[in-house]
């Protein structure tokens, strides 16, 4: 492992400055400036080693990158834009050189991307295990941020992209499967589980979507759909004190699910799609009469979506499958490795 | 240890709402109000157990309380007022439900008394060592935040307090002295050495003071002694491109450090003041015009302050000490425990 003032000043260099960054990284605090009229988002994610994540599984870049990405999809959750970001890190001994350099330019080429810039963070050496916290903020008008308590009864539910490829990538990496050096080959089956395990290294947050929806005022409450769909949806019910009724048949499943499914007796797609964790997709719920101007912006942002069910008078989560209503729990996946 | 989400649904009832709170913690993000026309504030801490601390050595209460500290000591150090913290813990599964429960306390007893919300943060177990990384944001009229870069040749040096006391209480630590269960006894020594150890476990950043230079406009440069007076004068001096001369004889040595210093062979109370880390005091700049005010200021607010030096063209720290000049390194102690 470097030391720390030679890590500290690399990333000092590598941080881009922008006019709502007074003071960046290199002071007792960094000074940053915001829009008047503006809520503040704050959030941070940790993730640990052996915990979240393991260093065989991915380069270095997808580590950093995913550290960042959790978060930035809990400010795309609240529909607000996200600005700065502070990173914190305890580096094992073993930690090289450029295995740092890899993480943080992970961490940067997402943070440039979505135009957050960082502008602080503390390193430490870590006596076992490496340790990631990222804190963002983000704003949005006042007032305006969506939270997970908006929910009435009535009330459309929505989900972008598919679901189950991460929950699925976590078990395939369990079971030995890699990324490889180069991209996969035209094998259909590499194919599907190379998709599955990079939906699971390398999530996208959904950022454009969520603040469309923040600036339009089109969601009544939303959330990152972090420990799996059941669990995300049943802490807006709880919050929104209402129930949901959802069907099987609507609920996206990702094509490498049910593809990988089709030969396998361990994998239940739907299951997998109710319950596997750490998607990053947003689950929200709208107006009925929104669902046309809701359907219009995610084409625009070419944002897959999809209804899953309403919202109704109530509590807990009802699925209709096969013509049937049948009470489900939350859960069911333990997202976290062990 | 605990479940992560019965510890959060402690912390979330504690947290503090207040009206700048518009959404504390238990939605994907905190959404959180400040007045128009500031500045933001950003920084953040990470200790971790066995780099920056032994549980051994201290109640959880002051564990807790010192990881918010060294933070607040760095909003303080800009000139500005610290307004939400977000608190990210990765906790040993040794730790029982009491220890959680004392280090939030002290975490939150230490927020409390500085008008600071815990509006979020995120839990994770650890399979080793406990961390705590404090991210908090402060804010100070527009442009008004002091940076390192300000001092100019001519400029008074100031710090606050005493110091050294914080690497001896360190020493005495590492050579088995422990804060015990009660107050010290009325023996000199033994008074002596908590108050070493006191200052090391449990320093008190110095808000009041910093928030009332900013305000008034009164240091042309600020940081706080993290790293020690030589290497963080090294820091103001490097960034303001001035050198400095500071005065031996008017540096201001506590007390503690005096008195054990006299009894030991091994215990050099300059080079402690000189080089000692963590002493969370606060190193300025000022015109000298400005004297006779930060003297009254200072004095309301009952802050020890002294003048131990000016900026002076050139680089680097010259040392006065019996008639004579000499140049000083940064540096000398590591504050870091291994």
């Amino acid at each position: 492992m470097p030391d720390e003032s030679e890590i500290i000043s690399k990333i000092r260099q590598r941080a881009r400055k922008t006019n709502s960054v007074i003071v960046g990284i290199g002071d007792d605090a960094a000074v940053v400036r915001t829009s008047d009229g503006k809520d503040l988002i704050v959030c941070c994610d940790l993730v640990v080693e052996g915990v979240h994540f393991r260093r065989a599984w991915a380069p270095p870049k997808l580590i950093g990158r995913k550290a960042l990405a959790v978060t930035l999809s809990d400010i795309a959750a609240m529909g607000a834009v996200p600005r700065f970001a502070t990173i914190s890190v305890a580096l094992p001994r073993d930690c090289s050189s450029e295995f740092i350099d890899e993480m943080f330019e992970g961490i940067f080429e997402l943070a440039d991307s979505c135009g957050v810039s960082i502008v602080g963070g503390d390193t430490s050496s870590s006596p076992d295990s490496l340790f990631i916290d990222s804190t963002l903020i983000g704003e949005c008008e006042r007032g305006r941020a969506i939270t997970r308590s908006g929910a009435r009864a009535g009330d459309m539910i929505w989900v972008t992209g598919d679901l189950g490829a991460s929950a699925l990538g976590l078990m395939l990496l369990e079971q030995g499967v890699r990324l490889g050096e180069s991209e996969p080959s035209a094998e259909i089956a590499e194919r599907m589980r190379w998709q599955a395990v990079m939906k699971h290294l390398a999530p996208d947050p959904r950022l454009q979507l969520g603040v469309a929806l923040g600036e339009r005022g089109l969601a009544t409450a939303m959330i990152d759909i972090s420990d799996g769909l059941s669990t995300d949806l049943s802490h807006v019910l709880d919050e929104s004190g209402v129930g949901a009724v959802i069907r099987a048949g609507s609920i996206p499943i990702a094509s490498c699910v049910a593809f990988l499914a089709a030969g396998s007796s361990t994998v239940d797609p739907l299951q997998l799609a109710l319950h596997g964790g750490e998607e990053y997709e947003l689950l929200f719920t709208a107006l009925p009469e929104a669902k046309a101007e809701i359907e219009e912006l995610a084409r625009e942002l070419g944002t897959p979506i999809t209804t899953i069910g309403e919202s109704v008078i109530g509590g807990g989560i009802q699925l209709e499958r096969e013509g049937k209503l049948g009470q489900i729990a939350a859960g069911g996946f333990e997202h976290r490795i062990s």
